[in-house]
């Protein structure tokens, strides 16, 4: 657990967590539970992703995956106990930071980011489309859950926490659910142009598999502009809060801009 | 999920849930979201136990493993969504039926229960004693964490829902122990006298995988004798508790003595 944990990895969607926290002028430190469960969430997908009978990967954030570590057993059960101790980091939060309702809330809503109706979904629908030929709505069904709805979590869960209205919860929604995509399709682009050393993992390897993405549905330059137009997208709806909400801002740069 | 989920088993967790809110003479029902959130944890810790990369088993409840039907990766898969949405059911329990601080004593014990400090724990501390001689405090410390803890949180569970007394917690924990380690002897003993068409699984496993269990290490009649020992101590405990416990009891009996 701690092996793969402690690998590196971005951060993205802790940062989502404090940065949303920040923007309505809270300390982010109230959600440093929320980011620590989120991130288990996202490692142990990972860990599981990487088995032989799933992706298959050898390296990870750099590193031997964690069943070329310990081996496909213990890797299987370090994911389960980081998905089943996300839950409890969250319960644990102390009542006196976030109401119980609150928290209760916090765990519905990572629980169906994180299952059928999102992650794990996703990863299914993305089996499933291996080797066959996607529509782009296909393609961006798959991207929604298995990687939009953990970040649209993120975002979420600051917003929980920092005491949100409905408005700005929409508004910060609609800001991930683009983020979400931009951050995909600069996947995909990055799998197509980037540098092996810099991304920490194989590139080229959505083409080995076979995989639709979107420069092959858009061309390169297509999928350029897709992640032009998502990015813009994301920052008008941030605009719409009435937020401060430069650390958000400077993160959907860096998701558009990143090499790795 | 749905698959492994439907594919039967004793349902020994629900019912100790819904036994346990029984004996405070309360409507079993107040249990059903608990009840059903433990059986997909224990569902989930099937399917996974059952991969090749694990245990490597072929059936299960009488019919084909779930990688057997579905494959590996959605296996891994569905386990892990199982693990996922109990924690969603617990977290969606009404407000007027549970109050949100038991909600979240609840989602907190079962995480404890199903990670490393319980099942998953066990679930390691079993495959790295798989091929060695094992002392019997070594076995026992397994079947605690293994077993044991997923069968005291489907009693604890009740007692929470039903509102029990620091008292009656300890009771029916020690009670919870006792049965599980029952639960556990008897496991054993039906791997070497029992019949594979009533088990639904294969039989004499143990010994093909070299498995230190309580048979081998006490004889078959020292087993016995440690089986009635626990059940002793079990019902010992109920009676402590002033509550009706006749179905708890019969519970336990029934454990001791089953087949399957």
């Amino acid at each position: 657990m701690i092996y793969s944990l402690e690998a590196g990895g971005k951060r993205i969607r802790p940062l989502l967590v404090f940065a949303t926290i920040d923007a309505f002028g809270m300390d982010p430190k109230k959600g440093l539970s929320a980011a620590a469960a989120i991130e288990m969430i996202h490692t142990y997908s990972l860990i599981h992703d990487d088995l032989p009978s799933m992706d298959n990967d050898d390296l990870r954030r750099g590193k031997p995956t964690n069943h070329k570590v310990f081996g496909d057993a213990v890797a299987t059960l370090a994911g389960d106990a980081l998905l089943t101790y996300s839950f409890e980091v969250l319960g644990n939060i102390p009542n006196d930071s976030i109401t119980a309702e609150t928290r209760l809330k916090l765990i519905v809503e990572m629980a169906k980011a994180a299952g059928t109706e999102g992650m794990v979904g996703g990863q299914v629908a993305d089996m499933e489309g291996e080797g066959k030929s996607l529509t782009l709505q296909e393609l961006e069904y798959i991207h929604i859950h298995k990687t939009g709805k953990l970040l649209g979590f993120s975002v979420l869960a600051g917003a929980l926490i920092a005491g949100a209205n409905q408005s700005q919860i929409e508004s910060l929604s609609a800001f991930a659910h683009h983020l979400g995509l931009a951050f995909q399709i600069q996947d995909d682009i990055l799998d197509v142009v980037g540098n092996e050393q810099e991304i920490g993992k194989r590139v080229g390897s959505d083409t080995t598999n076979s995989k639709s993405t979107y420069p092959k549905l858009l061309s390169l330059d297509g999928a350029k502009a897709a992640l032009r137009e998502q990015t813009h997208r994301a920052k008008a709806n941030l605009a719409k809060t009435g937020l401060n909400t430069t650390l958000l801002m400077e993160i959907t740069d860096l998701v558009a801009s990143r090499n790795h």
